[in-house]
């Protein structure tokens, strides 16, 4: 008997046509998983799209039908065995053709196709794929309503950090695969544990391609590949009626997977074999589970406070604090967005340096975002591995996706939303789903009442109970957004946050934007329009100017620069300032969420990555993963014990009084022994000590505040000065704040 | 062929006994539907058990198993006929066996009990039902939290209006039947509507006992009894597999359903004939259905508020007005209790002179509280007849119902939860579905994570989707309690919610306390006892002290009697004193409430009933049926159209300056023409104009005010004197409110 699966590339061309009753003209060689629109950029010898503003001559290809065709190899099969097409996706509304037969008729592209071929396919039929143009409810806005009836993600309309740019096409794997008729479909498994986390009980569902008769071989290989047990389950068919086995199976003192920065992240490997009648082996499944309970709870005291107890206590501030093996933890992490504008380029490699990253710079949360897509398997399988818990939307975001019972937008969303809870449940990072964007805010007017908020919580609910639910972000108590370091009214983050102490319980977006590196700008923007920016050249379509419709100076924000420091000389200048600003508006923003704790217990910045080269953006990390100097800054924030201070503004005069509360923050599950703090502001051309604190220590995720130093500043104050805070003897805990001379 | 169903009476006795596994030494003939206790008592003649102190005497019996026995009389059947043992609810949890042999074991009264006794019951056997004590989680507390765990309602188990009392039995019709094997289960039918109301368009589902063959006639009958159209439908099994058929059809220009005051309430009738393969008739099913379109929306304005708007305006004030066939309605109601301790006593007859009440106070909506029973089918069919609005909640109250995804609590309240959707859905009167009550307060601790809510949710929009869902009450904006008169601070309705205007959505429940009749009180408190009312006497037992933990001096109010009025001469001049504080009190919130408009969209005082006679309350109707004079107060108050008046205060100095705001409330569908309205003062001995108002008249369901008139009032005000409004020609608008001279 041969291997099974056993999978065989399938080479593919493209075209488009105008309607669905013609055909392509033209036909060009198609990358599988791809999109129609690089597949016709390589053909025509395109400059790359995300370079100036050429993204603009793809326009016309979202209003195309694109048809795939491929010429099919069968390859030679056993007795028993069949042939199947299989394709991860196809994005977003398609038709699969063998010669003149319609095999499948499909909007949605998060569910996977499967097709057997077998006695109906032969060497050299034509198998092709009908894409439709992207969905567009409404013809005239050129932007996100358009999707606002499809579980298209909105993104790719347009967005303030997104150029408009309609994928389409095969975005994930597809092969011709060949099984045995029975065979394993999918394994699922869920992990409950006892009140004290002592013995955890593992849930195995297996689904069987068809009912049969034979046996499951069930292996649980503890993290380091030893085998634990293995246990026999005899089946057959007529005793169950159906294709779904069940076995549990309980695991005495499981070690427990933490995410990062408060445990290891152990992943058992659960293996699955079928083995037939004759004893043999028909075919394997293996997943590695991650044992831990993850709850959302109310905050230590909420509902005693004043401000949030009594009646709705927890409507007025819903729970929000992640508890991770009954420890209730802070929240630091960011918010990812799509990696790329053309999800089929997305793979484990585009994944991998962003995760690094993200766990380098001490994060344990990502939330993606409903206004992209649904990652693949590889983010999780990452996210597993680097302790890095994910919040999941599905694809709604900032519009009213308004539907009654019974509609076909709902009929779509129910099909996509269960492959997507089935795609993502059971993995260890999986901390929560989210039904979208700030989809209860006034511009999008949805309420509890919305069939598709109701209809995502009872298919979470049906498929995957133990993992939280929430409709969208922000709920009450949430903070979400600012996106500025210095708003119209002149606050800057420094103030602005404190005042949210005690009534914030989460911080799920807040964004400083930043310009991109000078010599990464020049990678996109041609010479000639790099200095000065200005409007109407690549930095606009590149995101510095009006790209957030809310304040005409997004993303650039060069008039707070200008009001921060005056003219800047060259480029280097300017984008170092606009650095400079991102990068202790965030510090800032962190270390006041984190002071916030236990009332709040999330900060997660707008945003972490973009999908293409912005010259301005709320991100960390540019396109495809080089680190802002903000992402450096927030890092040493994140670490898990720091020596932080409360400084009350960012632009300080000659002689006037500066104030620091000096604080200890401390997330991590360790201890702090007492020790020696000391506080000391740097004016390039001397230190001068501002204070010292010995300070008593503190428990496991407490924070303590120390004593409010303040120091008149000298009449030379510099254009830059610094404020340096440690903890002597505890290197790895000092930070550092830039503060600058008013000016005028 | 026998007609169908014939339907056979059983007799049972019944007998106690303290385990599992003994049986009851003797027993005592039983009434079916009905409980264990009045059994008990019937048999050994006690007094009734809602006089004086008596209901002490039952507390042995929650400890006990009681089971009930008949001998069974098969009678003759015909060949494809089958005898089926029908009950319709067991409270609580129960076993049925046949001699030896246990047919079922359920935990939960509100699913029904179907049992095919065909071939293996005879005439002589035994039938017994076996009822196992009322749950109780936690031995030590007397009190609800014992039924924090069980979909036993709680109120039972005793609350501020509720002795100790919890009901055992079989509370449901139960019955032998004779039916065909293939026969109709049950018809669903689901109504659903073009934007403009035009059409409706009919869902019918019909589910079979089991698959077989013949087919369906469809009948609907216009509220007036004429056929509009017969359809028929025919099947076969092999075609479908299951005994589910499903049917729809249009219906232009349907007769709307509206609730009591929108308009009438016509009811069709759907007759479903199932017809076997010789042509004959095998059953029969009819239901009467009522056309509408109901949904919970925000309030006009809501989005644009600053104070209800931007994020997350749907959760700061939820969608809570009523559209009812696209009109937005002031929903006026009250909060409906138990009508009785034992609800197997309850019948159609409880229920339509306390219904009929509800219509003629003009309310349009109830609110059946979740620590109660929920009702039964008369009582539905008498709101649908007579346009009273429900607002069903799932029996859970004031507890944490907390479980985890899988536990034995999940799964009885997801079948007890499923058999009350299944039983409610399709009425016309069924607006909204809800959780419980109280959930989300301080002394509840659930949230939106509770499994048990999410479990609600799902079970709602799989089986009953067009029906909103709110997961408890009160919500973000809605106003729940309080429920006096004069609050400890000493500030009175009048001041406590005109300070709510513009800030609650809807008022779920106010109450405010009043004294039963003196006649009443007198039959079930001793005559020695009467006056003066003393703690610690029957007054005490029947809650006119410490009732409510929050207040010492719950519900009597004697001290809040003693600072209006001083001490009383005797009963009579005392509840009078307290029935003028509860009918006063309840005009200024009904009003008040509906001056709100359209910000506040619903009052619902509690409550409206009371399931014994209670000493002080703030219920309106007296067990079983008597009201009270705030009872008529409120129903003025509630009129479609009335001359309101805003008053600052309750008790008034002579000399000192009295003024009212002059107010039309118009909620009805009509506009009201310009006209004149006059305000005038009685003072016993005169009456003196105090305003006249050429008001502007007004469109249908928009009030108007007028101006604010001012008096000083004389050195002789007398004890009591009335301030009285009317519009000219307008008899029915009048309305008359009384003060009180300050003492002292």
């Amino acid at each position: 008997m041969n291997p099974h699966p056993r999978r065989f590339p399938l080479k593919w061309a493209v075209g488009n046509h105008a309607s669905l009753d013609s055909m392509p003209l033209q036909t060009i060689p198609a990358a599988v998983p791809g999109a129609v629109q690089l597949d016709w950029a390589r053909a025509k010898n395109w400059p790359e799209h995300w370079k100036e503003d050429h993204f603009l001559k793809y326009g016309w290809m979202e209003d195309f039908f694109w048809t795939y065709s491929t010429r099919l190899e069968i390859p030679p099969v056993d007795p028993g065995e069949n042939v199947y097409f299989v394709c991860g996706g196809v994005d977003y509304r398609f038709q699969i053709w063998l010669n003149d037969r319609m095999l499948l008729e499909q909007e949605g592209m998060f569910t996977p196709v499967r097709i057997n071929l077998s006695h109906q396919a032969r060497t050299g039929d034509e198998l092709r794929i009908v894409v439709w143009p992207p969905p567009k409810q409404h013809l005239k806005a050129q932007d996100r309503h358009q999707a606002d009836r499809t579980c298209k993600p909105a993104v790719s309309y347009g967005w303030d950090w997104h150029p408009r740019l309609i994928p389409s096409g095969i975005w994930k794997e597809a092969f011709l695969e060949i099984r045995p008729e029975f065979h394993i479909r999918h394994v699922d498994v869920r992990s409950t544990f006892d009140s004290d986390m002592v013995e955890a009980r593992l849930e195995v569902q297996t689904e069987l391609s068809i009912p049969g008769r034979g046996q499951l071989r069930i292996t649980l290989l503890d993290p380091e590949g030893a085998s634990l047990f293995t246990n026999s389950m005899g089946f057959n068919e007529s005793a169950l009626g159906d294709n779904m086995l069940h076995w549990s199976k309980s695991v005495a003192f499981p070690r427990l997977w933490w995410p990062n920065g408060h445990g290891d992240q152990p992943l058992y490997t659960l293996r699955v074999r079928l083995i037939g009648q004759a004893g043999e082996e028909m075919d394997v499944f293996e997943r590695r589970i991650g044992l831990r309970r993850i709850r959302l709870v109310m905050h230590e005291g909420a509902w005693e406070l004043p401000a949030t107890g009594g009646t709705p206590a927890s409507r007025r501030n819903p729970p929000i604090t992640l508890e991770v093996n009954g420890r209730k933890i802070f929240a630091k992490g960011t918010n990812w967005v799509p990696p790329d504008i053309f999800p089929g380029t997305i793979t484990h490699d585009t994944y991998q340096p962003l995760l690094r990253m993200a766990k380098n710079a001490h994060f344990n949360l990502l939330r993606c975002w409903g206004g992209g897509i649904v990652n693949k398997p590889e983010f999780y399988d990452l996210c597993d591995e680097l302790g890095l818990l994910v919040w999941s939307e599905f694809p709604l975001s900032c519009m009213a996706y308004e539907s009654e019972p019974g509609s076909e937008y709902l009929r779509v969303l129910d099909q996509e939303s269960r492959s997507i809870i089935k795609q993502i449940r059971g993995h260890a990072c999986h901390a929560l789903w989210c039904g979208g964007n700030e989809l209860f805010n006034s511009w999008s007017r949805m309420t509890d009442q919305s069939p598709a908020l109701r209809l995502l919580n009872r298919n979470c609910y049906d498929l995957d109970p133990e993992t939280p639910f929430l409709p969208t972000s922000p709920l009450m108590g949430m903070g979400h957004g600012d996106y500025r370091f210095r708003n119209p009214e002149g606050e800057e983050v420094f103030q602005i946050y404190v005042r949210e102490a005690g009534k914030k319980t989460a911080y799920t977006e807040f964004g400083c934007p930043g310009l991109s590196p000078a010599e990464y700008l020049a990678s996109f923007i041609p010479e000639q329009e790099l200095f000065p920016p200005a409007p109407k050249t690549n930095w606009e379509w590149h995101h510095a100017y009006r790209a957030w419709e809310a304040d005409p100076e997004s993303w650039g924000m060069f008039g707070t620069l200008g009001h921060y420091f005056g003219k800047s000389a060259n480029l280097e200048e300017l984008v170092e300032r606009s650095q400079l600003l991102q990068s202790q508006g965030y510090k800032c923003i962190y270390e006041e969420a984190r002071r916030q704790k236990p009332v709040a217990s999330m900060a997660l910045n707008w945003c972490y990555n973009e999908p293409w080269p912005s010259a301005a953006n709320n991100n960390l990390v540019n396109w495809p993963d080089k680190p802002k100097p903000a992402y450096f800054a927030v890092a040493a924030s994140c670490r898990p014990v720091i020596a932080s201070a409360r400084v009350p503004k960012f632009s300080w005069k000659p002689g006037e009084r500066f104030s620091a509360e000096l604080w200890i923050l401390n997330d991590s599950p360790d201890l702090v022994s007492p020790g020696r703090y000391e506080a000391e502001l740097d004016f390039g051309t001397r230190v001068n000590s501002l204070a010292n604190w010995d300070h008593p220590g503190t428990l496991p995720d407490v924070n303590i505040s120390g004593p409010r130093a303040e120091v008149t500043l000298p009449d030379d104050l510099p254009e830059r000065f610094k404020l340096r805070v440690r903890v002597v003897d505890q290197p790895g805990w000092d930070s550092e704040y830039t503060f600058i001379r008013a000016r005028g």
